[in-house]
């Protein structure tokens, strides 16, 4: 069989937008019985030159993570529009939006995804890194994450 | 901080509602590079005693499992109705479904899971083990499963 195209096969993250962000993280603190963890806000768009369908966008996203030893789990309110996380939230509420894979490499990723009929529907910078957003939702049941972290 | 209402935060599985999953199980076994794992087909209601909103049903799913190590790729075709993947699949087309924990208790985990909020959806028999799926989307962000193994 040939190797995979994603370098590895190991899910880091899965990601669930949410509608209210200080609720959901209260709801999955007092069900994990752990600590709240922080909140915080992605970066705006002169950081993250944050690209939604090849265009820029100044959409944001409040971001909660949880350390659940083999992923986190990321929660996600948007802020603003267009983006990924705010048409997922409207045409369905509350809800599981993507995993996602760490690469090395991202653009190579990207072009040699696209063989695999991942088309890239957002990517941006963030400290330390970056991130893209792959279009699997009709042919793989999700949308794919790539992320890269330096 | 209290203890873990799941007895343990371990995600063991990420589910998604596929419309056909021999397109998708190629999709996905070319795209990590492994052999496609075979497709099964859950019990018949003699054996799953299936539960849909508190009532028997007949539905029936064809499922394919991809082992990441850390978590478990299960992808579900919905076969007949009502099942919460038949109701996802109609209204969102394919699309993650679920994240799973291990449970070991059903009734005493399902029991205790509705003080958070989490009503129970769907549950089920399978040889060996037997799972239950709560509807968390609207304060979790994601239908929860438990899944407990003998």
């Amino acid at each position: 069989m040939t190797s995979s195209s994603l370098g590895n096969n190991k899910v880091m993250q899965v990601g669930m937008v949410v509608e209210n962000i200080d609720e959901a993280v209260q709801a999955w603190s007092r069900l994990l019985g752990v600590e709240p963890p922080s909140i915080a806000i992605t970066d705006t768009f002169d950081i993250s030159n944050a690209h939604y369908q090849d265009k820029p966008t100044p959409a944001q996203a409040k971001l909660a993570f949880f350390d659940l030893g083999q992923i986190t789990l990321e929660l996600i309110q948007p802020l603003g529009e267009p983006s990924t996380w705010n048409d997922q939230l409207t045409a369905q509420g509350s809800s599981l939006h993507h995993i996602a894979f760490e690469i090395k490499g991202m653009q190579e990723h990207i072009h040699e995804l696209a063989k695999h009929g991942l088309g890239l529907v957002q990517q941006g910078e963030y400290q330390g890194g970056r991130y893209a957003y792959l279009d699997g939702q009709k042919k793989f049941g999700t949308v794919i994450e790539l992320l890269e972290n330096d």
